[in-house]
């Protein structure tokens, strides 16, 4: 900290950083990155975590902090570098998850002569960062990431976007920096609180729709005890960052995808209380449908957004409607699987009936899930992470963070194959870092989502030309080979007693491991 | 066309494009682009080529235009679609490759409810695109997609992204567009090719840096003759996109990528005419050394850009300063490769001495494509495509458009580890279309390159925690194995001869092949 100790900005930045708390950097350098890379050794509180591709550290500093509660690091290589990360980033945006973002650029002398790297950076980080800034000196460098920092802090949690010319890594000068405040958040509106307090005597034409930290432990138990105690009716948001689930937990149901089931979850709503969820909307547009799902005439009233302290909201109102009234909690009673050939339903029970005490369960499995959250409700107590901005390809990386985040808590990654093709290298790390994941993959040979989407969006019958752009499996991917090629045990399974004895041997087992889970093609 | 043909708005624009002579699309849809997947069925002219990753799509249409010279067509799914895509397009921007990329959106009247796949589409698509544009309604979609087209051609080639809403698709009322004229290439400067004829008249104290069209067999042989009659030096550019090589072909050296390197080649230039190439500038920063490669006191004088006619332009000199002379060709002589383990130089001329005729060959190599232009001179004729931008993860998609673009040519891919594994999901594209590309991988197990680019940064040593994040040997990344859970027959070597044995018989055998060379871990 002293004067007289020469620090160049890189160095400056990572001692920063750890003082900051944050002691990971999921990254994928570059030669812009060099001295960054170089600091790493004279910082060794600074653990870097290699990807081989962006998208698996962006994807990672998500899950990282969805399960920290923290800010993550994440390093990337100039705008192409970024522009693989993106589609993570998007995710993590909609996740609300706080992410420093840092996109090493070229020297600011070198920017002039248009070097083939040259591209802008700002312009596409802003597509999923909240707050972009270039930084302009060595010295300037860490109090700019500071500043970052508390950026990610903001509405609910964001991802900020350092950028870091070469030569403010690499010149002298750089001074660290002290940690900024915690961004706190914000209180609730006192009448909007007296408002949902009426609201909620209604009963069951009142519904509460929860997201963000009402789905916290706290905020789930508060929720349950106003439903409990008034018959207001809960239902959780469709993707959620994080959720607390299992034996112990109250039980509440996410908002279907399609539309054709969204209408009984929401039928006879008059009231909705969004309680840190956004208003309910379909996930996509199609040609005859409403994109609204607010059920006509229902009046819709604004508890807490992301900013806001959902869970002290929730509590008082609980306090004022349900004093003495005790949550409703499922107890440890997981559906025995049905043995057998697998199947969307004993995919479910199968996970349920293995899963460790204290998981972590990501879920990107898409039409292969649906027979998880009923199986689920009832295995050992667990977070549940899942594709919270669509853009596929999420699971593996944010698995793989959240493994390193929660080094001492199991994590099941239940996978798509068409998503888990998207980064498909995250396997690598987390064998690299023998990190404990187990990873499911659903092999249906088949983008099935799409095909009911094709359906759905009314786009008529798919002949061979069209289905030929939604099928997988000509060639079928071998996920058991693709595994073992980036170093991670793997085994295929094709019934539910196969699936259970590898997923306890995979628990029962340091490091990482992979089960193809091989299913009947899609029609 | 007439009026009473119904047509959606993705009907009207494939029409279109196919009668503007865009018969590929490659592809990686989603939901909001499912009525333009289907309509792939209505226009069985129109062939659609699935890639699993986005990165793999806009790679494919580069190579494919660089290999026709005709505007590609690739189809993405909302703003992460075309995050994932913008690396290869950033690629495809430096080689100046006329490519226009559809990014399908929500529909319109989706757009304010915020869904979790919303964001800006248009400000990352500039990152990598000359010409973005959102069509607005079915009946002017496929002149969008016209006006899109003609924009490739401009500036020598460029990136034009087309944003498609949903809605636009699927509503009735699309009509057919007629293609616009080409962009043709700007006339030369008369008083420019005046003073570059006066200037060659100095001999070697002049250099051609010869880039785009020059690299043409009929700029090769201008400026060969040239420098033949003048002593001209002649030196084309670093990352070619396209280049005639190969016996019967003048040699042209390229520039250097290490600024050390660089010096000799330039030494002693006074007078640089640079033709269809940017100035030399160095590919990164480094702190002691210069960006700008021009020797000091040298005059440069700008003969072509990338939009104008330099063939003409250099055969006008050559007509005016070399009649008679004959151009310096090669003779087919590739040099015998020398057995024993793989090397830097043996890898090059055993590629050499197998290559067929009128080969592709792909070079994302980095370090391990040195031995290549020295042995590749004297190879069977061939065209050379190469990393133009920098964006790693080219090769493979870059490779598979070029399969693509021209079936009738055998592909070679040889490709460095690291780099291969950002877009790896080429292969199964490779396998699905029965693609004649022969894939060599050559596994140091490092990223190599930065290993260089540390010490040149003057980063320093790198100790075990900074070489960690540059080291990929642990664990080793098993390419046989991957290649073959993409469905591409695959096998392992270590030796020149079991190197020429298996890329003997991957020519002679249709479809894709995938070779790994083993080369000793870069210390």
């Amino acid at each position: 900290m002293s004067e007289d100790t020469p620090l160049n900005g890189a160095r400056s930045l990572i001692h920063s950083l750890v003082d900051a708390g944050v002691d990971v950097c999921f990254t994928n350098p570059g030669t812009s990155e060099m001295h960054f890379v170089q600091a790493l050794d004279a910082v060794p509180a600074m653990r870097g975590v290699l990807a081989m591709f962006e998208g698996v550290a962006t994807g990672a500093a998500d899950g990282w902090a969805r399960v920290t509660g923290r800010p993550a690091a994440v390093l990337l290589h100039l705008g192409p570098g970024l522009g693989n990360g993106l589609a993570n980033l998007h995710n993590a945006r909609r996740a609300h998850s706080p992410v420093l973002c840092i996109v090493g650029a070229h020297a600011t002398g070198h920017v002039p002569y248009d070097a083939p790297l040259q591209s802008d950076i700002e312009g596409p980080a802003r597509m999923a960062s909240g707050w972009v800034h270039t930084s302009g000196t060595s010295r300037a460098v860490a109090s700019d990431a500071m500043r970052a920092l508390e950026a990610t802090g903001r509405d609910g949690g964001q991802v900020a976007t350092l950028v870091l010319p070469a030569d403010v890594s690499w010149s002298d000068g750089g001074r660290r920096a002290p940690r900024r405040p915690a961004v706190e958040p914000l209180p609730i509106d006192r009448t909007v609180v007296d408002e949902v307090t009426g609201a909620v005597g209604d009963g069951s034409s009142t519904m509460l729709l929860l997201g963000g930290a009402a789905l916290t432990e706290r905020g789930l138990r508060a929720a349950s005890r106003i439903a409990a105690a008034t018959g207001a009716r809960l239902l959780a948001d469709r993707f959620v960052a994080r959720m607390e689930q299992g034996a112990g937990v109250p039980t509440v149901q996410r908002l279907a995808y399609p539309t054709e089931k969204v209408r009984p979850q929401l039928e006879g709503v008059r009231r909705l209380v969004l309680a840190g969820a956004p208003s309910p909307v379909a996930f996509f547009a199609y040609p005859d449908l409403e994109s609204d799902h607010v059920p006509s005439g229902c009046e819709v009233i604004e508890l807490a957004d992301r900013s806001q302290d959902v869970e002290t909201a929730l509590e008082e109102i609980a306090g004022r409607t349900a004093a003495g009234t005790e949550p409703e909690l499922p107890d440890l009673d997981a559906p025995e699987p049905e043995p057998g050939p697998l199947s969307v339903r004993n995919l479910g029970t199968a996970i349920a009936a293995t899963l460790p005490e204290n998981a972590v369960v990501v879920d990107e499995g898409l039409t292969s899930s649906a027979g998880l959250p009923p199986a689920l409700a009832h295995a050992p107590r667990h977070t549940l992470l899942t594709l919270t901005g669509g853009a596929i390809g999420q699971g593996l990386p944010v698995a793989t963070g959240a493994a390193v985040g929660a080094p001492d808590r199991p994590v099941l990654s239940f996978q798509a194959d068409g998503s888990a093709l998207y980064t498909i290298q995250a396997l690598w790390t987390q064998a690299r870092e023998r990190l404990d994941v187990t990873t499911v993959i659903v092999n249906n040979s088949a983008y099935a989502i799409l095909r009911g989407e094709l359906a759905r969006t009314g786009a008529g019958e798919a002949s061979e030309r069209a289905s030929r752009m939604l099928d997988l499996s000509d060639p079928t991917t071998d996920f058991v080979s693709i595994g073992q090629g980036f170093g991670v045990p793997s085994r295929k399974v094709t019934t539910t007693e196969e699936l259970v004895a590898a997923l306890r041997e995979a628990y029962a087992e340091p490091g990482p491991h992979l089960i193809e889970a091989i299913v009947p093609p899609v029609a």
